[in-house]
């Protein structure tokens, strides 16, 4: 197998810093830049949340902010969960590390352009990256691969009871991205839901002894924190990481072909993916949305990952 | 217990007329009157087949038929589901009852204005009688017990992605009703889909060897048929029989407290009920919506019911 | 010329007061019945309004008080303008006249489904009762000869920027009269607003010296009052009366044929009449929207209609 | 007087161009760069059209094409009005002016952050490029002096009937710049229909005997008969120019404040600017409205800028 080439957008966020971890770690990924999106905090603090990862873990992989409101509607952050950093939990030391001055929405673009159509966009914030380079150069919409996102539901929403956070904080980007023509795999709150994390896995993770286990257990220990005081919950999801375990071994997921479109009327399902679970509508599919996911065989993986730093 | 005084606001529709049997045959309910409302197909439909079963199974309520259009869409039917009839499947002899010359809007405000507030509606179909009911004289809102309703779903609709027949065919009509203040129970599809009819059941009821016995299975295997045929499924739900099933013996339910509200804006989650099942909202709840039930235990009651015909 | 048969349906209301007086006055009006809706204020409140100015007027003509409520939206009232009674201004003698006991839907009902296609519905108020008649009995909809109402605007509102209020108080109410194919005669602000009510016009009225130009006068006096206190206008309009100048002599009047759909979107221009002026959508019309008026002429006509009392 | 700094934004557009004949002539004005936008017509072609423009009339300021597309909604362009090449009309030489390389959005922020807070904006195509621009750096919205738009109207629209094209074209990126909170003049059709071009003026521009007097009457001429064809009108007005006219000489325009919000509901009036002009909402204004101009001043001030060619 050829490594899969990917951008990785991001707005970490916990779970986006394991998706960066194992984004870098997986031979099976090449891992091309990674671009920053405001959504579970602003922009600025995402940059830095994803600079303190990649310099605690070594990733050389080149870091660009881009859009730091949504399209259009007014901003939104996810402090509740993530914290006032952002990532709040692990302590990095002090950053030397930089973002590259090109914005993020333009690194998508010239990526894309100068490539032979073998990249693949793996987004886990908002869509406002890729919404703002589609409208602004519609010609890298051919070139995309696949687009492989963790948001949205076809069931329960968790910032609103239709809307998962990443599709609400900027809906009218999901509704460009949904309607592009691009294909599209789905990894909704149904699927990232299954991901829990428990006390148990966590100390598998920080048994392997490196900085990775000990980031991996900081991020978590914080997570079942706020799971547990904002839900009630006694452990948590790791929503974005499976679109990366997807990239590497699709066989740990289930999936199934449905039309999806965004919801961007501005009333109590605002911000919800439509997903034509049975098909009543017998429109074309433009996604794979993720329904079931192997719970041990994705932790493996996150375990094969963690070993390799 | 005494009996709980009912009016059963229907669409018949076979699933209909399982409520009618039921809530014709049980002690524990009071069957006040049968009103009738466009839906499953036209009102004239409606009120024939409510008729026909009035007459095939000795029901001597008073049908008084009501609303025959949606308060402010275009009418839809759904006679995919229960054919051109709107009652495909049983024959019936030869129909000498009739329908009360009252409207059945007025015969609600007129019970109701004359009761105690004891008594219950029963709506499974379109809630259009009820909310024009509910416009026309605002007084008897404070005079209704409670609502128990089939209709809605806080997972996948049935008639769209978002909807669920009975909500999508009036929107506006479920707008009113949830923002009443009435004490509601929302039997959504979450739960009316558990209500899995099988050939064995439905053999089990035609042993029985009675006319209810032989109504049920000429009803359900239409039923099987349509639902194979349209959804691919070997056995088929009855949807609005577990309104009546929740009178006699709530206690075969699990129901769970929530803020619903029906989305009216006219895009791809119109006609959805959104039920904020993990209270993100932290508003007060304005329903018990369904979510689970005793299957054997419903099936039970349905046989119990049919036996006394 | 035979007399025009109509049903004034109307929420007095100082316009709808002299709407009333006028039908009443004149040879070309044969007016059947007078219907009630809230609006201006609560259904009480109007239909108390009625039965006063019928009383002092000795217009014999039955009232049937309608709809206490918007079709689906909450309900909204316009005190700011006719004050806390709805018809704020003049005294009225103890009230001996009582409204009917059938309902103003249901007598609108029984009249057009009676008669012989050569009935005119004149609302001048919130189109509740209207659209609530055409959905319990849409067999009436080829009976109306034409609706010529009071509502909407293609220019500015004036309840919200958009929005005139009696539309805007019951927008689907509109939504279904405005789509059910009945020949319309629009009578909107930009028409309305024409009928400048000054003092010397209340001057030569009362000077008439009769009780209908006294009540002419006393109405008017107010309206100056609110108009002046929440517009800083130094003359009123007389809005509901022009649908009844219409009926009389349509010579006064300029119309323009237009396609019209009212936005019932829980936006801006929730409640606007959307008028196809320059026929951009190149639809078919559907009202004949007011334009111009004769306004000495209008007022000629007022006095003619005062003199007769 | 100083110059007024000012980025000109357009999509040329038969009464883009006038605008750009205008902001390069008057010395009031000082014409910092030309930005493009999707609009009348496709990007590719609205970028010729001025480069055209620019060469036969000698304008040096650089052109930077911006969006091609709108930020969220489905293109529309206006082929009806300005033909296939968008400026259809006049015949232009070889064209062997270029376009900058960088992106009109980011000239716009660039020009801007490196400011005083002098520049205004003058955008006379959708604002798209605008929009986007203040919602990748939120950091220019404090910097922008005033924006001095064409498009919008609080009267009748003209691509829908509650629509004005340019505003039609992207209600999103609209809602975006009404929100910000930047000084807003709106020069919408109420005002813009009232610079009609009649023939006379057109052959008094000509007269005048250079290059720009000839251009004028090539794109007036055009206007005239698509103006014909269309709207069936002998006249046609210059829109775009008025931005450009204000700039100039503000004394030759009345306006009023206005609190202007825009529908971004998808129904008959998306894409409305709803302007409070009667101040019903009791909000704080956000725009200044164009309501009337003084029509022989403006085509004196277009005829003095003529002749400085």
């Amino acid at each position: 197998m050829t490594a899969r080439k990917i951008i990785l957008d991001c707005d970490p966020g916990h779970d986006d810093a394991i998706a960066m971890l194992m984004a870098n770690a997986h031979p099976n990924i090449d891992l091309l830049g990674i671009t920053i999106v405001a959504g579970n905090q602003t922009l600025a603090k995402t940059t830095t949340n994803a600079l303190n990862v990649a310099q605690l873990l070594d990733i050389n992989t080149k870091i660009y902010p881009g859009m730091p409101q949504p399209l259009v509607r007014e901003q939104v952050v996810a402090g509740n969960v993530h914290g006032k950093t952002g990532l709040d939990g692990p302590t990095f030391p002090a950053l030397h590390r930089t973002a590259e001055k090109k914005n993020g929405v333009q690194f998508i673009i010239d990526t894309l352009m100068a490539s032979d159509g073998d990249v693949t966009l793996v987004p886990t914030g908002p869509l406002t990256n890729i919404a703002t380079a589609m409208r602004t150069e519609p010609l890298i919409i051919p070139k995309i691969q696949e687009i492989v996102l963790m948001g949205g539901a076809y069931g329960t929403g968790n910032f609103t009871p239709s809307a998962e956070f990443n599709i609400f904080a900027d809906p009218e980007a999901a509704h460009v991205v949904f309607k592009s023509g691009v294909p599209i795999v789905m990894m909704g709150l149904d699927l990232t839901n299954q991901t829990i994390c428990t006390p148990d896995i966590i100390e598998r993770m920080e048994a392997i002894g490196n900085k990775a286990g000990k980031l991996f257990g900081d991020l978590m220990r914080f997570t079942l924190k706020t799971q547990f005081e904002e839900f009630g919950l006694k452990a948590g999801p790791i929503h974005d990481a499976t679109t990366i375990g997807y990239l590497i071994d699709p066989s740990l997921f289930e999936t199934q072909d449905m039309f999806v479109e965004v919801d961007i009327n501005r009333g109590p399902c605002y911000g919800r993916t439509v997903c034509d679970e049975n098909s009543v509508l017998k429109q074309q599919p433009n996604a794979k949305v993720g329904k079931g996911i192997n719970h041990d065989g994705f932790f493996d993986l996150v375990a094969d990952c963690i070993k390799t730093y």
